[in-house]
């Protein structure tokens, strides 16, 4: 499989990410074979729009067939990159943090919190004391530096959200999960995504107020 | 302000919220106004987007002035139905679920959860037990009838998802936000919002691979 990473839009990357958690869950199930009509239906994306997103990857299905799940899997998982495990660093554990830190859904895709930072060190729940240590915010870089670390999760406030992105970058990151509710920029060879639930709870309420 | 609901695009619903987040910043910082072009770059959107979608609403700004930000401020939440407190019902107190309930995320933007169900009602961390009670499942679709909830987080495992969200709708649920892996569609008259974090990993983990 040949591709360059800054070829392929980050709409299809994402879709393949979907497809991926759609194909997990087929794997699971024990089915061998989906047709990219069946997969475009279980993702909600069209067959052509399938075919279009697996055609940067040469050819991932067989024509008359379809797509072996298993091999599709294997095949998503490797494009996306995500066969090893990744060390990831938290910043923040407060409430949200806290949450995160007990939300097993990153493991399960092999993302593993292995530093937590945190302005108060003292901030973790009595819970989770014993899993994790929370670093002084002032051994950030030094110690994400040391241990390589390429991706991290912020979960502090958002007037404090900026400060911690431009460390995080000193320190060698290059891929931040940004959950403080204020929209973040990437910089060049860093990339952000913007989690914010804020904004599903905005849309369902317009919804529901419409209605009433 | 007069406008229908139905005649306005998701899309445009999602900025609205986007802006309000921003302008809920501006606000709490001071600021007495702002500028289209000032506003669309804090969101990340063209100054031009901004401007069509607030015609939907008539006049929200004050021409070669911009907008009151306490106005605008006012004006969103209107809009959004952001201004009265939400009850919410949570589906799933596992690990995610608990984690949801731990997060004060919600309750600032006026959603109290007020109904907690889990097949297993004895899954609740101690440390949330004097907070909350859970329901077992057969009383969902009474009790959220009984108490009027519109709007539902589920958070069980997928498979069980689809089940769920039957019985929401059959209870009068019009507004579900979802954190279960699988993509959920919408039903006549029900709104529904997939979240997954699985899917922005898989977005940052492909950018890093890429850069191996």
């Amino acid at each position: 499989m040949q591709y360059r990473e800054s070829k392929i839009p980050e709409a299809t990357v994402q879709r393949l990410s979907i497809y991926l958690r759609y194909v997990t869950q087929l794997h699971r199930d024990g089915v061998k074979v989906v047709s990219s009509y069946a997969l475009s239906e279980g993702c909600g994306f069209k067959a052509a729009q399938v075919r279009k997103d697996f055609a940067y990857f040469g050819e991932l299905g067989v024509r008359g067939v379809g797509y072996y799940v298993k091999d599709l899997y294997v095949d998503l998982k490797k494009i996306l990159g995500l066969v090893d495990v990744w060390e990831v660093a938290l910043i923040g554990s407060g409430h949200l943090g806290s949450a995160l830190l007990a939300y097993r859904g990153f493991q399960e895709y092999g993302f593993v919190i292995s530093a937590v930072f945190d302005k108060n060190p003292d901030s973790l729940p009595e819970k989770l004391h014993s899993q994790y240590k929370v670093f002084p915010m002032d051994e950030l870089e030094e110690t994400i530096s040391e241990k390589g670390i390429k991706i991290a999760i912020v979960a502090v406030p958002a007037p404090a959200a900026e400060e911690v992105v431009e460390s995080l970058v000193k320190a060698g990151v290059q891929a931040i999960l940004n959950f403080a509710p204020v929209k973040l920029q990437g910089r060049p060879g860093v990339k952000i995504r913007n989690v914010d639930l804020a904004v599903d709870l905005g849309v369902l309420s317009f919804f529901v107020t419409g209605k009433k």
